[in-house]
Formats: C-alpha cells, sequence, structure tokens
C-alpha cells in the first residue's frame, strides 16, 4: 500500500447539492488524507454543465454539516461558481486536490459535457488544481456507497502520491456492485454514444406548450478501452480528461478550405 | 467562389436570446444558402455552459420575429436544450448545418468551456449534424456585425460545400474590426489562458454574504498558431473543437499507477 507523502489540502464540492448522501460519502471517504474543505451548491444542479452566474450574484454561508473539523459553505452557484468562489474567494490556501461528487448517476461517455460533478473537476485543472471527479451508478438517494468509498480512497491516495497528469481532470465511474464483485479498476477513454431524446408534450394551464425532456443513451462503441465496457462488465472507469479541446487532426483539412480571402 | 451544391436546411441558434442583435444578424448572413429555423432561448443564457434541463420542464412557442419564411420558436430552456428540442420535437426533418451566435462577445482559448453559443454547436456534434458557433469580440447589443456576416458566408459556403470533419465543431471568432482590416482566416488550435477571479463581497438586508463574480482573462500560450495569436493580430480565428475529450497521452502514466486492487 502506497503512503501518501503528506497531510494534503483537499476541496470538496459536488452537483447533487450539500444535503445529498453521496458528499457525506466522499467526505468521509477522503478525510484520512488532510484537511478538507467543503464547497458546494445549495441545491441540486445535476445537468448544468459548466454553467457560470454571470451577471447575477452567487449567495454563500457557512454550513455546519460536516462537524468542527471541516470548512464548509454553501452556495446558490453552480459547481463551477463553487470552485472559482472556493479558490478565489473562501479558501486561505490553495488545495493539492480537487474531489468531485459522490454523483448519484453515471457520468461516463458523452455524460462528460452535461455533468456538473465533472465541470467542478475540469474548473479545477482549468485553474491548475489536481481534480477527480467521482459518480456511481446508483440515482438513488438510497444508494450504498461502501464500495464507492474504497475506491475513492484507492485513487485519492495514488493522486496525492504520484503526480497528476497536468491539465487533465478525471472521470471515474464506479458499477453498482458490492466490493467483492468490482473486479478492479481500469484506464479508459471516453465510449462514443447518443442520448436519443423524446419530449413529453404537455399544454399548461394558460394554454402555452411546455415540454418535458427525456432521453435513452445509446452507447456506439464497444471497444475494450472504453468508460462503457469496463462498467457493464464490473470496471470501475478512470477516464482522464482534458482541457485542450481542438481537433488537431482535423487542422490539415480545413486548411484546405482555402479560405484565405473573405468574400462577403 | 465556391457553389453551394444543394439548398441546405440550416438550424440557427444562440445564447444571448431571440432577441440579441446578433442572431438577427446570422439569420441574414446564412438566409440565401437554402431554409432556416430558428430555435433559441427566450432570455440570455450567456455563461451556460452545457446546462440542460433536467427535471423541469421547457416552454416552446412559435416566435415570428424573422418573417414568414423563417420557421422560429423561442425556448425557456438553454443553448442545448434548444438543439434538443429543435432536432427531436420541432423540427420536421434533421438539419444539414446547425449555425449558433452571433455572439455578443469572444469564446476563444478555455472560454468553449464556459460558451453557450459553443454549447449549441457541440451539441449538434454529439447528435452527428455538422455544427459551427460565431463570435464576435464586441459585447455590446449595438455592435457592427457588417464584417462579421462576410465571415459567417464565406465559412458556411465551405463547410456545404466540402463535408466538415466528424464529431468536430468550428469554434469562429471574429475581432473587432472592419471588414477592409480584416487580414484573412486562419484555422487555429485552442490557446492555454487562466480566467483570474475576484469577488465582490457584499451583505444582502437580510444580513447574508453574496458575491459578484469578475474576472480577468490572462492568456498564456503566445503561439502563431493559437487562436489568441490570431484574434489579437486581425486575424478570423476558426478553431476545430473535437467530442472526444479523452487525455489519450495520459493513459500510459495513469496505467503505472498500479490501481488494480481496491484497497479501501
Amino acid at each position: 500500500m502506497l503512503a501518501s507523502h503528506y497531510m494534503a489540502h483537499i476541496l470538496v464540492c459536488n452537483d447533487d447539492g450539500i444535503f445529498a448522501p453521496g458528499i457525506k460519502a466522499l467526505v468521509e471517504a477522503v478525510k484520512e488524507f488532510g484537511t478538507l474543505t467543503v464547497v458546494a451548491p445549495d441545491s441540486p444542479q445535476s445537468g448544468m454543465g459548466h454553467a457560470i452566474s454571470v451577471g447575477k450574484p452567487i449567495w454563500a454561508g457557512v454550513s455546519h454539516d460536516f462537524g468542527p473539523d471541516v470548512k464548509a459553505w454553501e452556495t446558490s452557484g453552480t459547481p463551477a461558481d463553487c470552485i472559482k468562489i472556493a479558490t478565489g474567494q473562501l479558501m486561505d490556501k490553495r488545495p493539492d486536490l480537487i474531489v468531485s461528487g459522490i454523483n448519484h448517476g453515471s457520468n461516463s461517455s458523452i455524460s462528460v459535457f452535461y455533468s456538473g460533478t465533472m465541470s467542478a473537476a475540469i474548473e479545477g485543472v482549468l485553474e491548475g488544481i489536481p481534480s477527480i471527479g467521482f459518480s456511481l451508478l446508483d440515482y438513488s438517494m438510497e444508494a450504498d456507497f461502501a464500495a464507492a468509498k474504497q475506491v475513492v480512497r484507492t485513487i485519492v491516495r495514488r493522486a496525492l502520491a504520484h503526480r497528476m497528469p497536468e491539465n487533465v481532470a478525471l472521470n471515474v465511474n464506479i458499477p453498482k456492485l458490492p466490493a467483492a464483485e468490482l473486479r478492479g479498476i481500469k484506464i479508459t477513454r471516453q465510449s462514443a454514444g447518443r442520448w436519443v431524446e423524446e419530449f413529453d408534450k404537455r399544454k399548461d394551464p394558460y394554454g402555452r406548450d411546455y415540454y418535458w425532456l427525456m432521453g435513452q443513451f445509446d452507447l456506439q462503441d464497444d471497444g475494450q478501452d472504453t468508460d462503457g465496457w469496463a462498467l457493464r462488465n464490473g470496471y470501475v472507469s478512470v477516464c482522464p480528461v482534458q482541457i485542450d479541446v481542438t481537433a488537431h487532426h482535423a487542422l490539415a483539412r480545413l486548411n484546405n478550405w482555402e479560405m484565405n480571402e473573405i468574400e462577403g
């Protein structure tokens, strides 16, 4: 077993809100590694993507939910706002590591784009701080986080002992299985997939049309090196996510478009 | 000059809202290429990132703002919601191209993560539809879009004549210059940069702390192949953005973390 080199200062965030069981589990999982600060939304923020509060204020108040040893704030902002206000205003010193979650539900494949959990981790990396998002494939508020907490400790221990790759956040997804049935941890790439949307159309009492967005996820990539494959086969998936989203492979092709002149 | 091969069906979206001058300019710029449908937010959605409406309904009503030839809806949703409801519910057939913008303000470098304009384009690509986001480096509601409209036409003409790279959205940023002073169009990569946040702390009448988020952008990458360099030097930047965000270069290093066993 690896030893952590020092007592780290860890910032904890999530997107399900400060009252979600998942963030309590995450705090319990990482508290052995050092000093914790929690800054999390005061209400659920699932699907918030990388939204930030532009042109509107953010309330932030002290929370006593995590006991006397953990400084904590709840904010009216998004997960990305929470990271910004934590590092820019509330914390005395920069954290060594940011952990986000444990999310109630998967953030694998293209769900990384919609995920508030991962936006907190990506915001951390945009600020140069090593960051990891954790998600358990169980939407229930009564989810059992026992195995997930073991996974968190296994991974955080390494993140503190090794140097994290620069400009990369880790997207960790954990199957809904007891610890004894987890087959291990796999480093993966992001599966290709699509959300196939359906809309439930209704009329409000004022005669206006409104819609409920419903979606089915359609996995389109069965490679054994993907997060989708790992999760379906009982493995924890650790997918590194980068903040340079340039499609470098497309540059040459676009240079053949002959756009030197602006035509109008 | 390239001819468009056919009359295309183009979906137009934005994040500044359906009443913003930028989306009017975009509709005027692309209407010569075919049939247009507009589905845009009914209020400003800057900084919404890739947020979607989870667990709350989306209102969508017909808009007559773009004349009798353009089908248009305004919705209570985010830019990503607009694309989902347009393709999944409101449009009879799948669009050939999605254009988003013209945004009032830059979406270069890491602003791509916060941008509602680019989230609409990325959502299009997640659904397999060629998509382009356009942004003018002028936040003013009185911005002059004359040169930007020429840029839009130059690029859309090529996007329709050539095949767009798959799984790639284009992030087009346009300097605030008259057409005669634009030096051309450059294919670029995303600059590294950071937002350095400052918070203006206040107390509300109930004694609660609230904060206004203020930021300064700090460009950290001066390469002549970057979007930042292009824009500072009078060029339009066309940066391809990919939806596979896996840090492929980090996989080998993470495989050295020896995480086969879950320790707990």
